[in-house]
């Protein structure tokens, strides 16, 4: 029963279970190739400050097996990264780090290199062009070590800088439903107006060009915030630390922690502050924990979560959709699990061509699958949108955009297709929709009754004729005089 | 920028994401662990042929602080292998078995072991009595490294056989709602009669006792079928086998595979079928693999799913609900992912003092959580069930459980809480749902018209007096034995 008991690499356990990363159907193992490839490029860009300029081309090659390059003008790759980047799942600079990235966790690349592999056999082809240099090397992930196997590797120089990257997929499928690339393409220059796109399937080009010249700010790192520290993680941290105190420990590696925090801190616990970081013991590290939760903490700096913002948003729906109206919304930053940065925005458009639905975004990347996981879906299907005027979401021309943004989302699976429904985020969501959706219900109110005004000042203009000829004829007075009268007094009367 | 370039454990990746393995929120938390802990022993006591008796003890330390004990009469487990299932993520046997088990990728029990450090910093306390001899230890992950810590080790004689687990969790809560752990045994005690269940919490004792003696059969491991393989996995068989030609290999490798359909491959492609498997490059396993789609294959052998079973469900739905009528189905077994065997059963409950709702199994174990990720909730809401005489699912006296038994389950994420929205099983699911609700409909135009003719009835009814006095005035008969024949007639021909 134990005979066969062996341990088994990331990379085969995620080859077994590619859904969780985005590889089950035709359509989606596709989608899922061209987003964490042009995540890549995107966070490389901003991270150099290059507006980015992103060439998607796809080309059949036979029955559901298609060529995929994808090129980007980033800062490429340095070649000792290469293997690790393209080769080897959960290798990466993201990790540690809370940041506000699109790829946060070191699968992605490998991932597509590995269903490259288990499709086609073929290694994914890299070109990179980093600080003068150019590498190009065929690389692929050895299963079961998850380690990096990179052949062909040739040198040279180069005076151009970016990365190119060429695979052969099998058991994927491009289509223009709205779960394919164009559509996820179109989304993600709605969130990335700086970005240019090039996207050319079997031969048919669609240009995206950029809207901005403003590259967006380097994301700023932030340091863990107090409230979400666990006592684990303490003492971890503070094994890690190079601070001779504790008193500098916690002023030099949280944020928000100024020393007149450690000042009310050391009244709290039977601690010695004084002592070295690497003295701290489980019992301290967890009454430390117990009296930093009991304390009052700033909210978390705002300048560490990028949202797509609002005239964006406003702009993208406008011209899409051509609604009667939008409406944007933009919370404060908050924070969840104690601790982590996150910030909410929002866009509702009402009345037109267009019918229920709902458009998500994580770090200013589409979610266009797992509708029914997301946190944001549940926020839109657990609103009582009959309060706002919309009695059938459904089969109504209204269309919610919702955008979270954060150092760390929590995703439902490693795939990052759906943000995992964590209650305070759930709210959050809600509550940014309905401060939108009072302003739509404004707006529909205002429809309604001016509709109604409209009904009433058409049926009284039917007996303008009849009532100016009755009252001459009482009265006296010429009648064309008495129906314009009475035409202006009923325009007056029943319009806004 | 790319200066903290590193490599991260399986381990460090789920402590980041342990949403990702149940970890998320108190009750959801406690729940797992428990989950994670009755399923290894269920497992294991099947595989054993040993019938299960498992307890299950849970005390407030603190607070949101509990003590878990959970123990059963399984097997054990050796002595060389208690540092893999409880210190390291992804060891087990389950991995590359294809065989209905309830664990299926050595996560569950090292989760729970860093769980507990996380929250506590305390190892787990194992003692496990395995073949005369007992071993008492600490165990817990060193998550760095993803590898076991093992202290105060303790070895003597057993003269009995079983597993006691021993943890102490930080911020986990126990209660009576739907989510908890009373509502996990419960409904792990409907799919698993052959059980007996132990539960108390802080003194509050719950029993469960065995409803069936017959042990189900231990689980076949199935070979891969034909038409599931993927050309790199025929190359990683082929690497591996010791066959000595292709044509064995296939035989010897594979479900359903005969030396007549050999036979019939050997005409479809050009490979030399008579070489060793080693030799085997791409391209031949690619030919193969589009040869081998387009044959004709026998459907899985039925025996390497285990369902529930459809009296169990049946008395299991009455005992609890008491409902007017309760329909089963369980379907033939199919295969998705091109060779993946699994079998789907369901039961309808209808009319009586509950509203709508879904209960969800996989692999005989309750899912409680992630609803609205599920394939079984998705199938489910997907129904009209308008046609089947429901009008309003969510409202009316209706339940749906519905169970889905495989040698692999995929799950949205490595939590085990979801089945992914896989467009066969979900079908499947909808057939199966379907065809029950036909006779549910069958039963609710049944009441409907009894209910009419009830109506009927009483009206009538009212009248006889009348009628029969006045048809005794006419005729002449005596009114009492007129009224008689008149209330028998109306009976009869008002009535199913």
């Amino acid at each position: 029963m134990f005979e066969d008991f062996r341990e088994y690499s990331v990379a085969e356990f995620f080859k077994k279970n590619r859904h969780m990363l985005g590889f089950s159907g035709k359509i989606k193992s596709m989608t899922t190739i061209i987003h964490e490839l042009v995540t890549n490029a995107l966070d490389a860009c901003e991270e150099a400050q290059i507006l980015p300029d992103i060439r998607v081309e796809i080309s059949q090659v036979d029955v559901d097996k298609y060529k995929v390059v994808v090129s980007d003008n980033g800062p490429g790759i340095p070649k000792e990264l290469l293997g690790k980047v393209f080769g080897q799942l959960l290798a990466g600079t993201k990790f540690h780090k809370y940041k506000q990235q699109r790829g946060q966790q070191g699968i992605g690349a490998a991932g597509v290199a590995m269903y490259a592999k288990l499709t086609t056999g073929l290694p994914l082809h890299i070109i990179s062009a980093h600080e003068g240099k150019l590498v190009s090397a065929d690389i692929t992930v050895d299963i079961q070590k998850n380690q990096p196997l990179i052949t062909n590797l040739i040198e040279d120089e180069a005076d151009f800088h970016g990365t190119i990257v060429e695979g052969v997929f099998g058991d994927v499928k491009v289509d223009k439903s709205e779960y394919s690339v164009l559509e996820y393409i179109k989304r993600t220059a709605i969130a990335n107006p700086h970005a240019s796109f090039e996207l050319v399937i079997n031969g048919e080009q669609y240009s995206f060009p950029r809207t901005s010249d403003k590259v967006p700010p380097p994301p700023k790192e932030v340091k863990p915030h107090p409230l979400g520290v666990l006592t684990y993680e303490l003492i971890e941290l503070a094994k890690r630390s190079t601070s001779k105190t504790l008193k500098r420990f916690f002023v030099e590696t949280f944020e928000r922690f100024s020393t007149a925090k450690v000042q009310e801190l050391e009244k709290l616990v039977n601690v010695d502050l004084n002592k070295s970081p690497k003295e701290l013991t489980w019992q301290e590290a967890e009454d430390l924990v117990k009296a930093i939760r009991s304390m009052q903490w700033m909210a978390p700096r705002k300048d560490v979560v990028y949202p797509i913002g609002e005239d964006q948003i406003k702009g993208s729906l406008e011209a899409i959709l051509k609604p009667e109206i939008v409406i944007t919304r933009t919370r404060d930053p908050k924070i969840y699990r104690g601790g982590i940065p996150y910030v909410v925005e929002v866009g509702i458009a009402y009345g037109g061509n267009f019918k229920g639905s709902i458009m998500r975004f994580a770090n200013r990347v589409p979610l266009l699958f797992d509708s029914s996981a997301c946190a944001i879906t549940k926020a839109v299907k657990s609103i009582d949108w009959k309060r706002y005027g919309i009695k059938d979401f459904d089969n109504e021309p209204v269309l919610a955009l919702v955008s979270l943004n954060s150092v760390f989302v929590p995703y439902v699976s490693a795939g990052k297709t759906a943000i995992s429904q964590e209650e305070e985020i759930v709210q959050e969501i809600k509550n940014a929709l309905m401060e939108a959706a009072r302003k739509i219900k404004i707006h529909i109110n205002k429809k309604i009754r001016s509709r109604e005004l409209e009904k009433k000042k058409s049926a009284l203009m039917r007996y303008v004729n009849y009532l100016s000829h009755d009252i001459s004829y009482l009265s006296g007075y010429p009648p064309e005089p008495l129906k314009e009268n009475l035409e202006r007094i009923i325009k007056e009367k029943y319009s806004l």
